[in-house]
């Protein structure tokens, strides 16, 4: 490859890295248990502001309470299967991240649940008062991102910069 | 409710189980590492014959390592964002299983193969014979199907079975 086409490759994986951002809904999230022996998995709408993501779920959910429990958690977002121009290459990212509850009577929780149903809708204003569920603020680290078949890179901090090509698909 | 309502809400789960599990293309795959410090999370096309499921994977990606390591794994199956009639509730199946790897040169190999590279395209004949890549089978053994705000089941067995509505959304 020329340096020429070492840039086309890189902004093609830029576009296509902004465009998933744009468009995913939801934040796939997968944990495990302090023994490792038990994984838990769930999704959740998310918004993001500031390159940061903020999701408001249930303490029902498992992954939810290992969350809570400060357990180690791999976020993934992957464009739909519908849209997606080959099913072995699904444009996906995944990464690890800090992650902080916002608790209720702190300064930004209305704002942030707010802009939550605004983006998300109406459920919103359903279970805003459920004590039950639970605002975090998702502070992006690193991670992976794979854009094609045999096309991964290495992203970090929280506007996912492309750092290295990945011989693998991570 | 009544028994009536019971009926109606289990054949209306029922439908929707089947319908997400006829419609879907890939399986989520989400594993830990020994210590359970390191999650790893992947997405494989799959086919389903006679209730097990089938994905060929490659190696270089860590959560097939941690597979073949026989780290316990959670499947999941989700249907796409778009498709999704509440953003809050996707529809989606969780499930561990009996995992077990078909080896080249076993009697079942050559048949899957030709199978997936039927359900899933052409790509299957150009990573068929890469080396990194393994062929599992993965037989259900229990889960969780959500199939709606607060209507989540237990299900068992590899036909995912309902067994009892839980209280959360798993």
């Amino acid at each position: 490859m020329t340096l020429d086409d070492d840039e086309k490759a890189l902004s093609k994986v830029t576009a296509r890295r902004d465009a998933l951002l744009q468009r995913a809904r939801t934040l796939h999230i997968s944990t495990s248990s302090n023994s490792g022996e038990n994984i838990e998995w769930g999704v959740a709408p998310y918004i993001r502001r500031n390159n940061v993501f903020y999701i408001y779920v249930s303490e029902l959910g498992g992954h939810v309470r290992f969350m809570l429990d400060k357990r180690p958690v791999l976020f993934s977002i992957i464009e739909d299967e519908k849209v997606a121009k080959n099913i072995w290459a699904r444009i996906r990212l995944k990464f690890t991240a800090e992650i902080s509850e916002i608790k209720r009577g702190e300064a930004e929780f209305n704002a942030i649940c707010d802009d939550i149903g605004d983006h998300h809708g109406s459920v919103m204003t359903v279970i805003r008062e459920f004590s039950d569920f639970h605002l975090f603020a998702i502070d992006p680290k690193k991670g992976v991102i794979v854009t094609g078949f045999g096309s991964a890179f290495k992203v970090s901090g929280n506007d996912f910069k492309l750092e290295s090509r990945l011989s693998s698909n991570g």
